[in-house]
């Protein structure tokens, strides 16, 4: 998940003065931004500031922020989906490469850099919707009815998503993710006909690179026995899905990320405490686990249940390894 | 889920005239809506078209539609929690009951009427956050930070719920559906904590009006295991698990009620109907299954889809019971 964010004071300072889409755009601001929360709370690992559609500006999708994405021409049709443009991260994207420069020199050594992308699906539902939705019923109506158009967008997508995650990884990053923040919205059949290949042809592709490869299926608990068969190092899980049954499905080749409710930052010390137990409790240690939040943050997060949250699993993990 | 929507011309005709709120507190013209699909289409069964924020103007919350649910003063305390008063339908939703009336006296014999409410813990999150959102964190926060207030609000939803649903059968509704919309932002443990006994208690105090008690807990497939032992008849499932592997975590005591994906509705026909076969296919036949949406209608809906869907269930299921 984003570790920045309106919930830090000194990311709202920022803010003030540039748009987000700005921000995303101007490696020493986006450096800057990635490295509070790591400065302030001293996570294990650094996720790249970005957004998900940032790289879909290179293929010819005019994208604002207000303050979601919104996408002024919507692809809906074979034609809209053939004039998508190839596109070279060095051009389109020269800025993500250039933050994730900055940040390889800032970081400490100890701070591993993850680089992140959105999966194809995901990224197919924004752009064919043209922005947010609940149901994102225009995306999946296209889906249906055009399937064959869809699955070129699909395909185009995924062959972007591989060249821009592993220029991201010539650039510095040292692990990758690929959030699919709505995999949650398609039934097992759907997902396996429809997300599966694309999301499969960007982690085969990404292996000969030999970098820990997380991928996030939001709200994928009927989706897990099918994730277990990707070619992901890691799985990010949502809260809504105890570890330990993850663990079960996904079998004993995956690690596993996730899964506090962001809700629980709101509860007294002692309850988010008891609740970060009692995530530690269900994910075991075996084959890995990285604790994170199962959702995005929510903006009217205190800071210093965070800085708890953060300090409370290190005592925790550190009691663990002197064990 | 509701039958009636802005996807009918005949609805939309019934909306220029009057505005939401209106439309389920004046009897003739909330029948008139229910019956224009069963018209229509000629679904086995009607539901009362009404809204599930319906009954809580009686408990003193200020409503509105503007078009989601706005309401003017939301419920963040335990002084308000005290403050909100215990409700007799006859008094506060005699519109509900007459509609109801009118319903059974226009209903064809063969078509049951099916009342509903919604489910305590659904109730409660839009009253605490004060109308919808993405996440619902204002009203998870209050449930984590003030668990005993939280309770007491549920529990005093669980009331007013169970005397909505007993007058709405005294009034002729034959089968009682509860809505859990919001269920699914709970996570195995906190639902079980939360929702299961405020849920527990509406369902087995309208247990001897012996009639269908349908839950439907929206996004719940981690918490299946937990619905089993819930008292409802019938379990409503959204089009995210395949109804086998809800019938396995079930059990045969319950039926089922499901689940096509409303986007379906967006395919071509031969595509719509071998969905449709689909989810026949994975619902079998024991112990019951009603054919149903996974979620509600889209207002961009084609009506002619919706009556090749009846039209398909209606000459798949008449096959069946010939054979």
């Amino acid at each position: 998940m984003r570790q920045a964010g309106r919930y830090l004071p000194e990311y709202r300072k920022v803010r003030e003065k540039v748009d987000f889409l700005t921000l995303t755009k101007t490696p020493e601001l986006a450096a800057e931004v990635t490295l509070q929360p790591i400065r302030r709370f001293g996570m294990d690992a650094a996720i790249l500031f970005s957004d998900i559609m940032t790289p879909l500006e290179g293929m010819g999708v005019e994208l604002e922020f207000a303050p979601g994405p919104l996408i002024r021409n919507p692809v809906r049709s074979a034609a809209a989906v053939d004039a998508l443009r190839a596109c070279d991260p060095e051009e389109t994207v020269p800025f993500v490469l250039e933050t994730l420069g900055i940040l390889r020199d800032e970081l400490p050594a100890s701070a591993p850099l993850i680089g992140f992308a959105g999966a194809p699906f995901t990224l197919f539902c924004y752009l064919v919707e043209g922005g947010g939705s609940k149901t994102f019923n225009t995306a999946k109506a296209f889906l249906f009815a055009e399937p064959a158009a869809a699955v070129r967008l699909l395909e185009k997508l995924a062959e972007m998503t591989v060249s821009y995650l592993t220029a991201q990884a010539a650039a510095g990053a040292q692990a990758l993710m690929l959030f699919d923040s709505w995999a949650g919205l398609l039934g097992p059949d759907d997902y396996r006909r429809f997300a599966v290949p694309s999301v499969t042809r960007v982690l085969d592709e990404l292996a000969p690179l030999e970098l820990p490869l997380i991928y996030f299926p939001n709200q994928g608990a009927t989706l897990l026995a099918d994730v277990a068969g990707l070619g992901a190092d890691v799985v990010g899980l949502d809260w809504r899905t105890p570890l330990s049954a993850a663990r079960a499905t996904l079998g004993p080749a995956k690690a596993i990320q996730g899964n506090l409710d962001p809700a629980a930052l709101f509860a007294p010390p002692n309850e988010l405490r008891s609740r970060i137990d009692r995530v530690l409790e269900e994910a075991g240690s075996e084959p890995g686990h990285i604790f994170n939040l199962g959702h995005g943050i929510d903006r009217a997060t205190d800071p210093d249940q965070v800085a708890r949250l953060v300090d409370h699993v290190h005592e925790r993990t550190e009691a663990a390894d002197a064990e």
